[in-house]
């Protein structure tokens, strides 16, 4: 039967806004997997796709094909449950939100990427400790998540390859921002590690791949849908990415932010947002009735330091150097610190986000390009936030970096004086989360 | 400067429905010539400009840059006019009209196409004269033409080379009706090869490309649009192709039709047609005062024999049979014949234009893949067009066929009882062409 379809005729229904079924899609992602269908046929059905849309439907056939591209994972029982997030700067949550859900007796197989653009990545940063494993087997995969309730890998070519392809296709040709592609990527590959639910941290503001809140919602409602079609549990929160989240910003700075944060001495946002992430992760697994009772279990771990304790066993099992969460000068932290001082006295009204990244990436802390090496020591630390108060003089960013970067650090001096807004009048309290949906 | 271009911002750019600059686009186009644009980018460009458009100023500058992505030919003086078609079936219009305008002083330097899908095209048709050369170098091309005022040979990868990736991308990926991207794709080509002035003759209904009126006039007037900003003349013809333009369809019966044509045995409808283009290029060439005037021009250079001449002439200077022209048995037309009879009387009200283009492809007389081979014989002679009266058992249409197509030939005969629609009342007359306009 599938000899009926044609790339041609596929393109051209979804060019002219029609709906495509759940046989054609599978045909086209199994054409660009197995090679029948070429790379410059795909990314004319992204345009069309991007530009025309898809419904709920062809969303999850997308998801469904995607997900059967590559080998896929099963666990007994419900409490498996991972979490995403769309990508921001300082964004650390996922190491202190996992041991805090496996703390909580819930298992957190975590797949993670690396950084891009302005962002960063999980399996950047977790390499800025020394001996830190993240590629293993499926089987391996496997085999720790059932014993340890806890696994970090980055992304192998086993799972989903067709979004790997795809993935690769929309990064140089304009396709990266559509609902429904976003959806499917994100679902396939969720789904593919064998999650039975997923708590999904969808960020907005400058710093967000989605700066705009409806655009978020939009997203969160398509997971959700998505999710429901695949009879998955799921909550999503939007989250703010308005000014880097907590204060630390770069691979291995952020290693010691996060542990700071199950020690108990986390900045607010960053213990905050993970505590709620985590607290839906123990809900939807099924160890709380509510959020509000996940959320006072994962801070119960924090406490009682469980869930240092598993992210210190967690380093040691993937080959990691479990010390660092006692001595941070085990971690590869650069050597020089500059120091930016607030010009004038006032309030901090605006950290630019999305610049901080970016300055992260110039420094060698982040990748411009895929296949760029990553500085695990460069960074920043804010020593402020938005809303603090600062009298002139005041140490506000400290820039770590290495001897030869004198000019980038220049550089980003100059630039901080626009990137770090201070106003007379005190600007009005920011908000953490704009919204928490369930399915 | 171009350093400072990407694809993807070019991209992303027309995606959101934004204009591109004359230097984006012509980065662009130089990219995908030399290979620093990916053809899957080229692809995703081409999806958001058929979603999205392009004004008559993005037209213009993506047929420069197309335009210029190969060699490109001068001529002294004004009377250098080609005639472009969009294809139809039927459609010999230029074995007439070419001879025609040469007769009247005009140099006509045809560049022709293959057909593709259920249109035929005019390198195959020639190419069933036997010797007829159609790949000569630009060299000869110009030679020829200076010296016969005529030539006619295939595309050749020195013209154009960027209209022969991207149309063969667009042939995939379902951006082929596109007005700015067939506006660019024809200009470049004619505008190349060193026309001073351009006739088209754009067809509409079934059997076209563009069916409809509306978007028929519409393509129009982006040609002329972008004939203007090149500062040459055109005369734009819409003519029907609601049913095969004059009685015989395949490649060598059409050179026979043609034949008689310039003999002034021709049907009404095709001989109109070519009169009436050869008169727009005569005109346009300032070799009449009036497109009218050029028409009379036109049927004298018939009625007097001259322009049978040069088409002998044409065949003969391109290492063609010049016989044929008196004796078409030297043609490789079918041997086997199948009657197909009127199975009632009235009027017939409509021939399936598009239907019988398929069924000579069906034949082999076509082309359903850029490399399948053509069959010069087969075909159809219409004894009867739309409008005209007929009796039950009329031989309606004769089929041209090889012996071993019984199989092909019968599933025809059973098409043609819906094909053509014979009803009691007698139709409206039919229009052959429906606008003229000129720049």
């Amino acid at each position: 039967m599938s000899q009926n379809f044609n790339a041609y005729q596929i393109i051209s229904k979804k060019r002219d806004g029609k709906r495509l079924t759940d046989e054609e899609i599978k045909w086209f992602i199994n054409g660009i997997t197995n090679g029948d269908v070429a790379d410059y046929q795909m990314s004319a059905l992204l345009m069309a796709i991007y530009l025309n849309g898809m419904n709920v439907k062809e969303t999850a056939a997308l998801t469904d094909a995607m997900l059967y591209s590559g080998k896929t994972l099963k666990f007994k029982g419900v409490n498996v449950i991972d979490k995403h997030s769309t990508g921001g700067v300082g964004d650390k949550a996922s190491f202190i939100l996992g041991p805090i859900a496996a703390a909580c007796g819930v298992k957190v197989p975590m797949m993670a990427g690396r950084g891009l653009g302005h962002t960063g990545g999980t399996v950047d940063k977790v390499e800025s400790i020394k001996g830190f494993k993240t590629s293993l087997t499926l089987e391996q995969f496997k085999k720790q998540l059932n014993k340890e309730k806890i696994v970090l890998i980055g992304q192998t070519k086993d799972i989903a390859p067709a979004d790997k392809i795809i993935y690769g296709l929309r990064d140089v040709t304009g396709t990266v921002e559509s609902i429904p592609l976003i959806t499917a990527s994100i679902m396939s590959k969720k789904l593919a590690e064998g999650a039975n639910g997923i708590v999904m941290d969808i960020k907005t503001g400058d710093g967000a791949f989605m700066s705009d809140l409806k655009d978020a919602k939009a997203l969160a409602k398509s997971l959700r849908d998505t999710a429901k079609r695949f009879d998955k549990r799921m909550v999503t929160m939007i989250s703010d990415m308005n000014q880097p989240l907590g204060q630390y910003i770069g691979n291995s700075l952020e290693i010691i932010e996060s542990i700071e944060t199950l020690k108990g001495n986390g900045p607010k946002d960053l213990t905050d947002l993970s505590v709620k992430l985590a607290g839906a992760m123990v809900y939807i697994a099924g160890k709380a009735e509510s959020i509000k009772e996940g959320e006072k279990k994962a801070r119960a771990v924090i406490d009682n330091g469980k869930a240092l304790k598993v992210f210190k066993n967690l380093i040691k099992v993937q080959g990691g150097d479990e010390k660092v969460c006692d001595d941070y000068s085990r971690l590869p932290v650069a050597k020089h610190k500059t120091v930016f001082k607030a010009p004038k006295k006032g309030y901090i009204s605006a950290i630019a986000c999305k610049q901080m990244g970016l300055h992260c990436v110039s420094l060698g802390g982040g990748r411009a390009k895929a296949n760029d090496k990553v500085d695990f020591g460069v960074g920043f630390v804010l020593n402020k936030k938005v809303g603090e108060q600062v009298a002139k003089g005041d140490e506000l960013v400290v820039i770590y970096h290495n001897k030869n970067q004198k000019k980038q650090v220049d550089g980003i001096l100059a630039d901080l004086k626009k990137d770090i807004k201070i106003t007379t009048a005190k600007p009005k309290p920011t908000k953490l989360i704009f919204e928490t949906k369930e399915i």
